[in-house]
């Protein structure tokens, strides 16, 4: 079964709008067994619109169309669409109607032109749109299937996950679904992690495994085309088992949306554990992944942003004669911080970060100069780091190691020695190692 | 001069991977005076490569292909173009060199099948890869010309920018960039701000105004073609007014990639001042924005994040029994956190937050309520809000309010009044308006 995507939109070709619903309407209609072999862009305009369509008829039995289908008379996909096809447009009444009361509802009169957005193709199979005025559809002609879907994401995300997905699950039955399992790798640079599997990419077959990075970690998808969820499983068991054996201590949870601190808070809360952060360089960005948590307040009771360094003694109570010595930037400094944490907060772990983030270097150590300090009942560390990239790259990864070592620390692991440095930049000998403090 | 883009690469055909190549490359050809009419995405497929090629030659003199020249089998795009065009391929000598010192540099033997990546089509212009091995390059054939790059993004981006656009610019002379002003708009909800500019979207031409959304505030994209900088400056200024004159109070900067904490913190270096945050809901969001921009530490001082409602009195010295009288989610909270955070701080300035970010009600309030706490030299001050949407987007919008509150009040400016509620939830008469504390 083979569709294709057509997305319409000018704002699509004039830059800066990502075309993020194609990326949607491809993961979901792997998942109910297409095969997706084109996606295209076009503008509001009729005649591309048509072209468009002839292109992609002659390679897909199922066309998906965004875009285009408001009240303005830019919106031309519907228009598009029965031209082509040969069919004529009607308006819905049950969505006229209902287009009237929702603007009588805000206390607005519909505009002649919003009448437009209940016009359905001849034949057509209405979408009704929960947020939105424009209705979606389906129609069936020469062989094709065509869908017609609001390109507001915000309405097409629902529409498509409410109606459309039952409706193509019924008019194409017997699809063999793409399953996927996302691994979630943190601890371990990019280059470092691909080499150790490197022939498993390079040889694979079915399942498939794709690499990709977001935000300074790195997920792998597994993936499988399978009739039911029993046999997904089986088949991406072994491949599962192989990445796990070389990756095992970098990885930390599994899902397309998961994160570090969803993991760490469910199993902070398991031990009935609290958490107080000291974030200098990351500035909050730690305590903010964490809090973004739903939940979060069960585990974490607060923390303290000693930026400048003076802040650091005279807030959390650091000796400004050893601060000076050692350096803000510095194991010791990173200890201190969360002892201190951990102490005021009255909390059962502390967490802190200290760094230079660049551009510039910070208290003469070199831009990506790191150090985590974590504070436990069992004891006090520092694990000092190097990171490469820019400012934001380094205070979001840093982040997310720090919830990554604590992770380790809560399951009585050892924090993993990084395989190397990002790339194009030089090694540091202690990077991802333990010390004492 | 039309141009169009086509990326090739499966991993876009299974969903998650979005194809921010397509945006980059569509506005950066805008830049240079090219209309975009088509993207095309495909598979690491030969014959649908040439498909693809087939129908964008009929309708763009210039087509950028993107993806498909790595070393592996599965990189067919520079094999596809050549057999299409009926070019021959051969070696980069001086690229092969380069290929093979930097493996040797990171002590590494080139495989055999890396050669490939210095394979230049017949007549080809190379294109230096700063970052990675593989070349890119144009070639003029068929009265078309085709560049052919790299599918990652951080090779793609410098290359296109340090070599394909000057030949571009060379080889297109005479066109008539896309220029475009960003105008950013914080404290007036979406739909409200859309209404007070209806007409100026209904009724535009050239230049074009086209509104979106980013994380809670809104941007106005004000576009014309022009040959000069003085050309665009003149034909977009009348727009520009006219925006403005409606929506002054509600503007903060202009600019692609600004930040509502970037412009903040210009404007508190400027005038020596310092900052100092108390963050209860938003959890470290509000200090992370403003430490994510480069120079921070000129301003921030650093900040409290009292989560729990009793480290609100334990660190920052509410009383308990107010506390609990008037609720963790208040104005009186928000500004007693400013007004301590201040003292301890020993800031010009502090900002605080409180909230309901949801999902469950906080303090008894439901979600969305919101408060910013600001602590000046000229007095202390609380303002109310009404937030609507996730978890996270209620801490986001409140950290950039927060931000935009104390940019208003630095410059002598009041806080606008909010326009109303986000789309299909109930207003608030008090949402944005100030309130002596």
């Amino acid at each position: 079964m083979r569709a294709a995507i057509l997305t319409v939109g000018t704002e699509l070709l004039v830059g800066h709008v990502v075309n993020t619903n194609a990326t949607f309407l491809t993961a979901a209609l792997n998942e109910l067994g297409f095969d997706v072999y084109f996606q295209l862009v076009v503008g509001d305009n009729r005649v591309r619109i048509r072209e468009a369509l002839s292109f992609l008829e002659e390679r897909a039995e199922l066309i998906v169309l965004t875009g285009g289908l408001g009240p303005t008379d830019d919106d031309l996909t519907r228009d598009a669409v029965a031209e082509h096809l040969g069919l004529g447009l009607k308006e819905d009444e049950v969505w006229l109607a209902k287009i009237e009361s929702r603007k009588e509802s805000r206390g607005q009169t519909p505009l002649p032109q919003e009448g437009r957005q209940a016009l359905l193709l001849e034949g057509a199979t209405p979408f009704p749109n929960e947020v939105g005025l424009a209705l979606g559809m389906a129609v069936r002609a020469r062989g094709h299937t065509y869908v017609l879907l609001p390109g507001p994401p915000g309405e097409l995300v629902p529409m498509f996950e409410r109606h459309v997905a039952p409706y193509l699950r019924e008019t194409f039955p017997g699809g063999r679904p793409l399953v996927s399992r996302y691994l979630r790798f943190l601890g371990l640079e990019e280059g470092a992690l691909f080499a150790r599997i490197e022939d498993l990419i390079r040889e694979q077959g079915d399942p498939t495994i794709a690499p990709y990075t977001e935000e300074g970690e790195v997920i792998l998808r597994l993936a499988t085309r399978a009739a039911t969820p029993e046999e997904a499983r089986e088949k991406l068991a072994p491949l599962e088992r192989a990445v796990l054996e070389r990756l095992g201590p970098y990885f930390y949870g599994e899902g397309k949306d998961t994160t570090v601190a969803r993991v760490l808070l469910d199993e902070l809360v398991a031990r009935g554990a609290t958490l107080v952060t000291a974030e200098s360089c990351t500035g909050g960005e730690l305590a903010s992944r964490f809090v973004a948590e739903a939940g979060a307040s069960k585990v974490y009771l607060g923390g303290f942003i000693p930026y400048a360094t003076d802040r650091k003694a005279a807030w959390l109570g650091l000796s400004p004669r050893k601060l000076a010595e050692e350096g803000a930037v510095s194991a010791w400094t990173a200890v201190e911080l969360a002892r201190a944490a951990r102490r005021l907060g009255g909390s059962t772990y502390a967490l802190s970060t200290t760094c230079a983030a660049g551009p510039a270097p910070a208290d003469g150590k070199p831009v990506g100069t790191a150090f985590v300090g974590l504070s436990a009942p069992d004891g006090d560390r520092a694990y000092a780091l190097r990171l490469c990239g820019s400012r934001g790259h380094v205070r979001v990864r840093l982040a997310k190691l720090a919830l990554f070592f604590l992770l380790r620390a809560v399951r009585g692991e050892d924090a993993p020695a990084d395989g190397g440095p990002d790339r194009g930049q030089s090694a540091d000998e202690e990077a991802g190692g333990e010390r004492d403090a």
